[in-house]
């Protein structure tokens, strides 16, 4: 990003033109539509658009999803571009992207794939699909109409996206949308307004109202908005168009672009616009398909990167290691992301209010501070409520790393799948001396992350066999802490438990797993 | 709360001797242990239980609740609580209050229902469950082990006692826990330290340390404590227990109390601690217990609170009651819980930045902020984090408001349910003039309250029947403004839809819910 720009009415201009170009150079022809126009909604095509052009538009649904899964799917994508550019220069200025080049080369190789296969590759096989200007497509700009963002490209996916074409769709524009989503309707300083396509001198809805009038004038068969205070279903609304806002965490939103990251306080969420009632439920349905089941491997943290485990916490790892693979499961060693970082990024935001909310408890009765688990932690001093929000943006990134590193061990389970839970110490030590410095992390990752967990008791600590280790490289200072004050005499009898951790939501599988951990256990 | 307390230390003294003869007066026989034994997870008690109370007190939850199931709770409630001193007064100062005779209280009652319906009161039915004190029980003293809450009562049930009592439980005691949760050991200023059973030199582990101390100790078949660090499971893995955190807003956390409210982007969960794997799994499965099915009645918004809706949306939702009564279902008229209040909780934290998040992304250009849906809006200056955290915490209010809304219209169904879902305008506008001030707090009221909801078309703007209204007493600014620009000529053409609003994670529900109100509006 430039640091300077002096004339950003200048750079918009420019990228307007820029934009303008880029449409017209697609030579796809638009219809004569007089300003004065106010509903253009049953513009004539007949000049511009064969009727099987306008037949396939404007068709529904099944008929569409029908069509495309026999095939030839580079013409369809062709007539829902040239559409999408009638809707856009003629019609509603409701576009800030195409990407029909893009667009066209993945409707042939999917050809390519039906031809070799026989079978489409997804529920949404060849479906057209736009995104309002703020869900990343890798190699596309992303500038989430600020003027200062012009000419940023996506590194990646959103995961949106990769789910989009993981079911076969095809991705082939970008929609406007207003400053920062912060309104109801549709204008921004960088691609200007979008106007309703009922009544061109009322407002589209927003902020996914480039979304609302692209699909209410046929330019899309399903748009993918995003709903912060009603901005999927007000375009959805004001364009006579079908739209869900799903609850929180449903739809995949993780790598989409926004300014007010780490406001999670009203959350944002992606979904589904439609002229169909049966396009949205083909999305949902679509997006939440299921994984097929597999065997089951699990990934052991011996080592969580902070502190090594005291001794009998190995030995509790080896034993069900053991007793897993004696029922015939599959184990492999698994290392948290960067856990200094993680464990960082848990620290801050207890911290962020600079102890006011405990203080002032406190000082209703003058009883003094008790450090707890932030013993010779640094305090720092309180910070800003948007100092706050980039605290809560890097706990959603450690997440999605979290995510992406629990995905990446289905190259190594050998089942196919990630794997289905970790095991871990849940902490560094079976207890310790009242009093004593304390880290968290081996728990905390599950708080930080929201998988749920749970621990339970597979032995004692027993001096005869939990035999102090040599010295080893010592991770952090923490580690070098515990393992100095580690004495299997002083922590003679403290149960040793092992937690099983499961991702978010898939809290009765956790139960179910860690049932058969126990049994495992029991009859090795 | 007093204001001034000079000596918090004589408070904490007062409190801790009156708590001792409490424990005392209940008369209770407790064994003799010498402060130097470490282990007392095997104290003999055949002097001061019985060989039949030490058989319950000790037997597996199965057997437990099935012998409770067959009534006489009196006894064994009482034999529970004896255990519990035994484990406080004798041992591991893990009990921070006792409320036995409400216990038994409770017990007699639940007998008396079991004798006059011959069926227990829920797949509970007379357990004994202690709870961390945070878990408010109406009447009982909350002080979350602050010295300077001393005295203060709880007016009502947490939602997590409101659900175990549900279930059949009997609550009995609170349990200890360090300052404001943060620590992975349990001492307070108020109640002192609890110690670890199977080694009293070593930490009972926390937040939840006093139920981990207690249901180690048999003095609770079932213990809830809370988790956002590890607070459930380290106290768990500290005394050989099972324990899961579940994922967050599976369990009720509702009308608990903590000093750290509205810090939500580590989120505080509740669970079950005990010494068997299948307490946890009664625990889990009674909370989550789903409700019976029941016929559907709607509930209609015709007025949010803030503005009257415009004319075609009346006549849209006439529409609808009709084709829904046509069908066989029912509707009662619903109106949100004080908008207005609603409506400043959604867009405090939007503002709580003093815009700085989208202000940081114009300068990289020089484009000027636009203000969209906060058009009008007074901008406070930012806030602190504390007092970011304080609108986070009015949210959750809001939401639990809400709710007991919603849960309160079985009164008027006539199902016995509540409303299944809510059916409201999307806007109090079909459209409006490009510019024109907004309202967004239809649609907004779902963001806040994380509600799914969908929208759907069904009519449109036909200015020979959307007449302006007479005016009317005005709700709000906003609606008088409304009113006076609503011109149905303007706003010819504009689609006219409605919102169908579900609650959290019935996502799916919505859909087929829409998908009946259409069907209904096209076959009337």
């Amino acid at each position: 990003m430039p640091s300077v720009i002096p004339d950003w009415q200048q750079t918009a201009a420019h990228a307007q033109a820029a934009f303008k170009a880029k449409v017209e150079a697609t030579g796809f022809a638009v219809p004569t539509v007089s300003p004065k126009q106010l509903n253009v909604t049953s513009v004539a095509l007949k000049d511009v658009l064969s009727s099987e052009e306008i037949a396939i538009t404007g068709s529904s649904i099944g008929e569409l999803v029908a069509k495309l899964a026999k095939g030839d799917l580079s013409s369809e994508q062709r007539t829902f571009c040239h559409r999408a550019v009638i809707a856009q220069h003629a019609l509603t200025n409701c576009l800030t992207d195409i990407f029909f080049d893009h667009a066209i080369e993945r409707a042939k190789h999917l050809d390519a794939e039906f031809a070799r296969t026989g079978k489409p590759s997804g529920p949404l096989h060849g479906l057209p699909v736009s995104l309002k200007n703020q869900i990343d497509v890798e190699g596309e700009e992303m500038n989430l109409c600020y003027v200062g963002w012009v000419g940023r490209i996506a590194k990646k996916n959103s995961a949106m996206a990769e789910c989009l074409l993981r079911s076969g769709a095809v991705l082939y524009c970008f929609t406007n949308m207003p400053q920062a989503l912060m309104s109801g309707e549709t204008v921004c300083n960088l691609h200007g307004r979008t106007t309703n396509p009922h009544n061109r001198a009322l407002a589209a809805g927003g902020s996914s109202g480039g979304e609302g009038a692209l699909v209410a004038l046929h330019g899309s068969p399903i748009g993918i908005g995003s709903d912060i205070g009603g901005s999927v279903r007000i375009p959805c609304a004001f364009n006579g168009l079908y739209g869900l806002r799903p609850s929180f965490e449903r739809m995949p939103y993780g790598g989409s672009t926004n300014s007010t990251e780490g406001f999670t306080v009203i959350p944002l969420v992606l979904s589904a616009m439609s002229s169909s009632l049966d396009s949205v439920k083909l999305f949902f349905k679509a997006a939440l398909d299921a994984e097929p089941w597999s065997p089951l491997c699990f990934g052991f943290i011996s080592h969580n990167g902070i502190a090594k485990p005291d001794p009998p916490y190995l030995r509790a790892l080896e034993t069900m290691k053991k007793a897993l693979l004696a029922k015939g499961h599959k184990v492999i060693d698994y290392t948290p992301v960067d856990a200094a970082k993680g464990s960082s990024i848990l620290t801050k935001p207890f911290l962020a209010d600079g102890g006011e909310a405990i203080a002032t408890q406190c000082a209703t009765s003058g009883e003094p501070l008790m450090e707890g688990a932030f013993k010779g932690v640094v305090k720092p001093p309180a910070v800003s409520t948007y100092a706050f929000w980039q605290l809560c943006r890097d706990r959603r990134d450690y997440i999605a790393e979290q995510l992406a590193a629990w995905e990446r061990t289905k190259e190594l389970t050998g089942t196919g799948c990630p794997v289905v839970a970790l095991i871990s110490p849940p902490a560094p030590y079976p207890s310790f001396r009242h009093g004593d410095l304390q880290d968290i992390f081996y728990t905390g990752i599950c708080n930080l992350c929201d998988y749920p967990a749970a621990v339970f008791p597979v032995t004692k600590v027993d001096p005869a066999v939990d035999i102090k280790a040599e010295p080893y490289d010592f991770a952090s200072d923490f580690d070098k802490i515990n393992y100095e004050r580690y004495d299997a005499e002083v922590y003679r009898d403290a149960p040793v438990a092992l937690q099983l951790i499961g991702r978010k939501g898939e809290d009765e599988a956790v139960i179910k797993m860690m049932e058969l951990a126990v049994e495992a256990l029991q009859s090795a």
